[in-house]
């Protein structure tokens, strides 16, 4: 960063400069993100000094190719240029700007703007020595071409044939393609950025717990009865299946139910506590079934349309095998104990955290990077990683580096519930998708502004938002005090305001809502500590609902990546309406919600209809895809009611052609 | 940028992260500025993963120091840390961040959650081991002390008072001293900071041709003549007094009159078209004076508090010696001439640009940079750059960054009237002030959106904006057309939206206003072609004017820098509302201008009381600094009428203070 004191630099002669290229994230330390079929646009501000003109490419590069491709930038005005590249395949690119001073582009703009016979002989004599060495580097017929146009210019007499000589179209196209980059100047950072596969943008996840996946109550869930339940849950639409840890449960100071510090007999444990005995995060959970069986389930899934999606949760319950075998992976205390997981006053004494400024730090990196590759030779490609917020930022940035060269399909879901710079940092440094706080955003001003930051600030370019109305260990007031409009709004909200949503059930579709202490947010019973029999089919249970939203996603690539949303006013404070569209702006889908899961709301709902793409007079169609209504509408304010007892929202596909006496066959 | 695939890096156990720091000036590639004296303020977001404590110190050094200064930052909350130190003396500074877990102060907010006995003994005991460890770094007395509190937190059996000896302050203090930074993350970019003295932000300039200084009608203005005129000129208020260039002029293609492309017998040319076989950019115009007279003026413009600038303008008259001594300086045609300066159709035959893609570049530059060397060995401190957007970026990068390590206290202005980027990149690379648009920006909005950009934008932290209500080559329409009122409000606007202002006299002052060309915006018999005799004391000039807002610039702190500047509602968009203040809001400077030279406009004043530190419903004095007048206001909403012939502008010394019966003696 020093300025150079000698004049020893070599680019003294580059005076072409490049800025704020975007997207860049802090300056290209970090990988913005795409996925596969993407255009990548990238843009630039170039210029020179002077009048001269400049020539901007657009360099990329998958990462181990060895040159560059390059893609002409065009300019916008303001100094500022654009390109853009396909993104073809999964992986990591870099990407950087390089422009130049064009001295034929220059001659030309010049040239054109001579009138007098003699400066105009001044000037073809000029461009002639331009082109000329432009023929020096050309090859072949163009070379040729370029020669006899250069001879041409220093011979022909008359003014105005000078003059057309000069400007010919075709021979400057050719002198371009041959540009002087002797002086050229390259961006110095290369961007990275990581190419993922769609379901990176676009995802529906279940959360289940295996264990309580029995039908027989009382028998413990096994990978078998996972696979029995996979058509139902395909029936409603999702694509991912997640489990909790599916590994050995530790017995030294298990939990009981209910969190319960001292475990009963026959106490099933928190799989969040891993390892014992049996083995560790490469074993599996005996009672679950067998490797053999999980790759059937793995293998299952996808006949589906479905992933298994495993928790990685880099932890060990006392008697993991790691605790003896590396004890200089735990912080052992003067007592001679490991040092437990705690936050005092809450203690979690079934669960050692790792040293990660142990020593052996190296051997730690690396193993935990072999358990996420074992299971990624196991097939599975999607990990949910726990808590990763309590290990080093550099270790995920490393680890999730390491594992997409190896398996660029592989997507990470961060379930990190902390502060924001803190949940930032998890995005940037490579985590595919990020939980939110949308579980605590439930206002309209709260959603609203939550929702525009996460779609339209810095993160729009490294964070994918992955919405979850409850988790294990979340179930929100809204969703206790809210009854089943609460569940559906939450749902509803999840699924369009988030291109990746999850639910956690079955407590979700069966509408669980009991907490296990007032004012808290834990789940009465709560299937982390036992296992739960569920009663399966819920006449009052959200099944079909959730498959029909989940259809919708499905056919709507307006509901398939977050970058298009906007909000509008409504009337009313308890009405919540929002659009996404996709990128042609050919599928439009307008959600309407009411907040409020107590009472009857109305209000006139005002869409943007330039912003829309809908002419301002002609009606358009809104079919809910919920109900299956049809509305029509006209103008820009609309009048929307919502019964939260019948139907709490609206998700709307807008439909800009209405048949009209035009569409009959007679009108013709 | 590459993440590093093998496990050799040494940065793993690095957990702190530090993002973000302000000010940045593209990631610390370019300085930000700041005056000698300034607090100067750091922030960074800073944050580990987990639990554990953090410290943050700001680094900074002097260029050449060997060693960081380390100052504590303090956390303002949401991971966003400040720290602060003072600038000292001009010249170039570095600063960084460095930021480390800190496992004392982790223990001590951990062990003041413990309650238990048990729990407390172990804490205890964790602390015992890290203020030993602490000890070992720390030395005489304070290793003793804490060598003697470790041993008591072993040794204490009682829990209470284990606890109060756990949280002593004073010996956490010592511990805190002495921390353990094996570990700490320190941030790879050392920002560089410009430190400059006081009248880079804050100065009054005025352009003069000294050979038209003469106060003989026909005479060639001399140094000498200049030296006679200073006292007037320092009357009026100015510190800088700047000329045009002073070196030989060009015979060969020299300008007449108004341009005219021959020169007539007598005809004195463009100082612009510099050298001849007399010398060039070091040589003195043999009619102004030697060398001697140049040193008298400077060291005599000193004892009237006020400074010579020069122009620095790189470019040679076809007769410069440099074009026989240097010719690949300069780029050749095909013709056997030189490629004079032009912007088709525009021509400047009387002018050479210099070649700087030529081989001879680092030559070039060193004699480039020598000029400006002599000029600063001869005293000389303000340079004012002739269009340095034609120059290469990475030249006045190199050439000022160097000059500014012999002579930090040199000051460089940039007269670029270019696109915005082109005028960003220069004020980036180092140029001390830099011209603006605002001989451009006439109306309300015009003026409010772009001084809210220049002083609020990115731009702040590098660009010191420094405004010219005319120039030689720029009579504004504005003032072709509004007459004295015009005169006077432009004044007013430069002097108080800019610390840094300048008018071009006595053009100015005498309100000379007739165009050249109707529609065009140069002068009539322009000095730059022609020397003019001034009639000195004209009855309706604007000199007593000019010296009472000097004097208020200089009285009032509030109008010595830009950062405070704010504007306020006005129910008419003929007038203007602007507020200054000093740091600590002490001195405030209302500014409310008539922007219709023609008509007598009024309105309500709108003032935001909060913002400026006035009590909502106390009077408050109005002190019209221009015409001594007095008015009492009170409340957000006042009147103002200005009548554009009596007076187009108050300058107001707002006075929170109004006396009342609690001042009179016999009150007390």
């Amino acid at each position: 960063m020093m300025v150079n004191a000698k004049l020893d630099m070599d680019d003294g002669r580059r005076r072409a400069v490049i800025e704020r290229i975007t997207p860049s994230i802090d300056d290209g330390r970090f990988a913005a993100k795409r996925i596969v079929g993407d255009a990548v646009v990238v843009e630039a501000d170039c210029f020179t000094d002077g009048h001269d003109a400049i020539a901007c490419l657009l360099l990329w590069r998958r990462e181990g190719e060895a040159a560059w491709h390059e893609t002409p930038m065009a300019p916008l005005g303001n100094d500022r240029w654009r390109g853009s590249f396909a993104a073809q395949s999964v992986g990591r690119y870099h990407y950087t700007v390089i422009a130049w001073v064009d001295h034929f582009l220059s001659w030309r703009h010049d040239f054109a703007r001579r009138i007098e016979g003699e400066d105009l002989r001044v000037g073809a004599l000029v461009g002639a020595g331009l082109i000329e060495n432009a023929a020096q580097r050309a090859k072949g017929g163009e070379r040729t071409r370029l020669k006899g146009w250069a001879a041409d210019l220093r011979a022909v007499p008359d003014a105005q044939a000078l003059r057309t000589l000069g400007l010919d179209e075709e021979l400057a196209a050719i002198a371009t393609r041959y540009p002087d980059r002797r002086f050229a100047a390259t961006y110095p950072v290369e961007h990275p950025l990581v190419v993922d596969r769609e379901r990176a943008r676009f995802s529906s996840w279940y959360e289940l717990f295996p264990r309580s996946a029995s039908p027989e109550p009382g028998r413990h869930g096994t990978f078998r009865d996972c696979e029995a339940r996979l058509p139902a849950i395909a029936k409603m639409g999702f694509d991912v299946l997640y489990f909790p840890p599916i590994h050995p449960i530790g017995r030294v100071s298990r939990k009981g139910a209910n969190n319960a510090l001292v475990a009963e007999a026959g106490d099933a444990g928190s799989p969040w506590a891993i390892g014992s005995a049996e083995g560790g995060h490469t074993a599996l959970h005996a009672e679950l079934g067998t490797l053999e069986d999980f790759r059937r389930l793995v293998a299952s899934a996808h006949t589906h349309g479905m992933e298994i999606a495993l928790d990685i949760a880099f932890q060990c319950a006392p008697d993991h095998p790691y605790v003896t075998a590396h004890p200089k992976w735990f912080k052992w205390r003067p007592d001679g104990t490991v040092q437990y997981a705690e936050n005092p006053p809450k203690k979690y004494q079934d669960i050692f955290p790792f040293e990660f400024e142990s020593e052996e730090w190296r051997g730690l990196w690396q193993e935990l990077a072999d358990v996420i590759r074992f299971w990624a030779g196991e097939g599975v490609r999607i990990f949910r990683i726990d808590n990763p917020h309590t290990k080093p930022f550099r270790f995920w940035e490393w680890a999730i580096t390491e594992l997409k060269r190896e398996y660029p399909d592989a997507i990470f879901l961060a379930e990190a519930f902390t502060r924001p710079k803190v949940m930032h940092r998890l995005a940037k440094l490579g985590f595919s998708q990020s939980y939110t706080y949308f579980a605590w955003r439930n206002t309209k001003d709260e959603l609203v502004e939550y929702f525009t930051e996460l779609t339209q600030g810095a993160g729009r370019e490294y964070l994918r938002p992955n919405l979850w109305p409850n988790t294990p260990d979340i179930l929100t007031e809204y969703l206790q005090f809210g009854g089943r409009p609460a569940f559906i709004v939450r749902l509803v909200l999840a699924a369009t305001l988030g291109a990746n949503y999850g639910i956690y059930g079955p407590a979700y579709e069966l509408l669980e809502a009991t907490p296990r202490d007032p004012g808290g947010e834990k789940y009465l019973n709560s299937e982390k500590y036992e296992i739960r029999d569920w009663e399966r089919e819920a006449p009052q249970g959200l099944s079909e609902l959730i498959a029909r939203v989940n259809q919708a996603r499905r056919d709507n690539p307006a509901l398939q990546s977050d970058a298009s949303l906007r909000f509008f006013p409504v009337d009313n404070g308890s009405l919540l309406c929002c659009a996404k569209s996709d990128a042609e702006l050919e599928n439009l889908v307008v959600t309407v919600v009411n907040l409020d899961p107590h009472h009857v709301q109305s209000g006139w709902v005002e869409l943007d209809l330039a912003a829309l793409g809908i002419h301002a007079t002609a009606p358009y169609q809104m079919h809910d895809l919920l109900s299956g209504a049809r509305f029509l509408w006209s103008g820009p304010r609309n009048f929307v009611q919502l019964d939260p007892q019948r139907a709490p929202a609206h998700v709307f596909a807008l439909r800009r052609k209405v048949r009209t006496e035009r569409n009959f066959d007679y009108f013709l």
